[in-house]
């Protein structure tokens, strides 16, 4: 009865529970799986437990299921083992899937060619509409998807490709390339993933061509695999903004010492990036010392200053960040995007800095003080959104990541305009107000 | 010409073009176009031009078209028009596709019944294959996809699915019952879009049926809608990281008046919460102003302490969110985060502390005001990475979308917790050191 429940459970379940057991109770159950259910959960779980399961299997047992698996699991898998481990299960492949493999392997992880497979299926144009069906009932247990067929001419390349459904009604005796749809969309296998991304989406696309330079058929790109690659690229841009980056992602296997290690060297560089700005405060402050001991009330507003700058830089850095990655900011053009951005932090600029000069003059009863912590707060948070919006901008011109305008960066730069405003107001108006 | 040089250009890509067209060129150059080219610009188009380009033409163009749009694309185009206009559209639907439409309407935007459409394929479960595919060829060119076909009982409810590869590799005179998928995987059409999005993906499935409480088909979403619901969803949180939301997102019909609008209202609720924060600030540190005035050189030192201690808040706080987003953070469970987390704090701020005490060190050649900001450093940095994860966690436990731990709540925090460490530190060393 357990082999009648686990083959009710869909792969991707079982794989979340096999995750979750000691190798040996895992073996066991794996050993109850048919099959194709075996596959797909072998083809669902994370690396580690791929070698081990893969390990305690018998010979025959590892030939069937590796041969039923898809290429691009395979190397999925494969990317994360240690090189030696990687030819142990090679091995089990036969001829023509092992060439397949360790040519996948070779290309890099985040690059069309790091994530398609080479089970497509493919006819030459020649064929008539039956004789393609036929051909596509016979390699359809093999293929990633049946549902472009892609043509090719005499040299491997690439000249058009019909739906299974176009297939499916046009006449079984008209020839192949009389029906195809000679308008492809392809990816170069060197592009990188998050352009096959854009482009999968755009088209509203099942799976994607990959060609070389050539255009030689390389292999496809299926829509499931792009969903993990949205994923991921938003989780890396998320990464940047706060300072760090996608190497202390969470993997399965890494020990608790691991990832620490990882996580401290991905956020460090920000660190100390922001200790140079935060010394470099401390130096500009140095300059205003006489008139922060003539007035040590002013070193009180400095938190809620510096606090506001960086909280509306972040603000139109992370969203002009943003409109960068999905393409929003075209519709709307740099020069909009700027006078936009510029103009939010004048109008909310002039909210926060009545309320606090308000604040500031009840708890101090200083006119003066209320003047000055105002006038810097409003001229500091219109700085500050202009720099969250240029910098990015900026970045994005000089071909540097935009992500990397992300809040490190972007609040110690605030930090020091701001403090040169407000203390720079502060020596003029003190020299000049009347008391 | 200019037909065959449109009529082979991607519907997406016209859609781009025009865009950016005047309302006469757009028609002029819509004009051009084969029925079926059209109605898939018309899918890709943007509401606003949606509407004019079908306001242009013939009554007979307006019925033709609209009946070879997909429901959930029209939906999608009338969402953002306003009711008259929706209805003025509506009347030029056929009574079956209109009904349908007007429904679609009711459901809110972010849930299933939202982004679903009704074009899809279902037989009922006594149908032979034969005749499961000859249904199939009658409805195709009406359906937004053929590749899973939905088996229902009597009652319209949901007992199975056939794939369009099973029903072709199946001998056509079995009953579709005994060779359907009983093991569904469905989605409720009140679930969050963001639910369904998470299911599509796990499960590497190019549509999902969606059912009411009593298991009666409503509709399909197809994994093509899928891909925009998560660069949506990704988008949201990045905006409410940065203490803001969803509602500046571009919309491409806002006036520069109406954008700066929405991001002054969406952006001021945290400016004010950071602007109580630093008042607070201010005030926590009016009670240390005898400290601050005994040795000013301890206030050059603020904006360093507050921005280490922010990054490092928002380097946990953020990646805590997004591992409770992407569910990373099942695997890793609660507690072993919270060990990474504040041990990563712990070393980074070994690191960044010495660096800094060496600086102030050298900078003011005062070796207690070097271990004053040293140890406040090293403690706010560790205090900062522990605020940062509990925080989210702890929100994700009440309830609260943990996003909204974002930077402005989380570095307001921090601000109040590392300048009290800071002085607290500095007035009692200062009492106690060795001068
Ligand atoms: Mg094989
Ligand atoms: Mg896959
Ligand atoms: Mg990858
Ligand atoms: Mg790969
Ligand atoms: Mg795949
Ligand atoms: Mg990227
Ligand atoms: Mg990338
Ligand atoms: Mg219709
Ligand atoms: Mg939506
Ligand atoms: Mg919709
Ligand atoms: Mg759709
Ligand atoms: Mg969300
Ligand atoms: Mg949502």
């Amino acid at each position: 009865e357990l082999y009648n429940y686990l083959e009710n459970m869909h792969a991707a379940d079982i794989a979340e529970v096999l995750e979750n057991l000691e190798v040996e109770d895992q073996t066991q159950v794996f050993g109850l799986l048919s099959d194709e259910k075996a596959t797909d959960v072998l083809e669902q779980i994370n690396s580690e437990d791929f070698s081990s399961l893969i390990k305690a299997l018998t010979y025959e047992k590892k030939v069937t299921l590796l041969d039923l698996m898809s290429q691009d699991d395979i190397v999925d898998k494969l990317i994360e083992l240690p090189e030696s481990r990687q030819k142990e299960i090679i091995a089990f492949l036969d001829y023509e899937d092992a060439e397949d493999v360790k040519q996948l392997l070779v290309y890099e992880e985040d690059t069309a060619g790091g994530i398609m497979t080479t089970d497509f299926v493919s006819i030459k144009k020649d064929y008539s509409i039956y004789y393609a069906i036929e051909t596509l009932r016979a390699i359809a247990p093999d293929a990633e998807t049946i549902y472009y067929v892609y043509v090719t001419d005499d040299l491997d390349r690439l000249v058009g490709v019909i739906s299974l459904r176009q297939l499916i009604i046009s006449p079984p005796n008209r020839a192949v390339d009389t029906v195809m749809n000679e308008n492809l969309i392809t990816v170069n296998v060197n592009d990188d993933q998050e352009e096959v991304a854009k482009i999968v989406t755009k088209y509203g696309l099942l799976a994607v061509p990959v060609v070389d330079d050539s255009n030689v058929m390389l292999g496809i790109i299926t829509v499931d695999d792009i969903l993990d690659v949205i994923e991921e690229e938003a989780t890396e841009d998320i990464f940047r903004f706060a300072g760090t980056n996608e190497d202390e992602i969470y993997e399965n296997d890494d020990t608790l010492f691991e990832r620490v290690r990882n996580s401290v060297t991905s956020r460090l560089p920000w660190l100390i990036i922001t200790i140079f700005g935060g010394l470099l405060s401390a130096t500009v402050l140095t300059s205003f010392q006489s008139t922060i001991s003539a007035n040590a009330t002013l070193a009180l507003f400095m938190p809620l200053l510096a606090g506001m700058g960086g909280n509306v830089g972040t603000q139109s850095s992370t969203i002009t960040v943003r409109n960068i990655a999905t393409h929003a900011i075209e519709g709307v053009g740099i020069f909009k995007t700027l006078i936009h951005e510029i103009s939010v932090g004048i109008f909310v600029g002039i909210v926060c800095s009545l309320l606090v000069a308000v604040a500031a003059y009840f708890m101090h009863a200083e006119y003066h003080i209320a003047i000055i912590v105002g006038i810097a707060m409003w001229a500091n948070m219109t700085t500050a959104s202009a720099i969250g919006t240029i910098v990015p901008l900026v970045f994005k011109k000089i071909g540097v990541d935009p992500a990397v305008a992300s809040a490190p960066f972007i609040t110690t730069t605030i930090d020091l305009t701001g403090l040169t405003i407000y203390f720079s107001l502060a020596t003029f108006m003190m020299a000049n107000l009347p008391k």
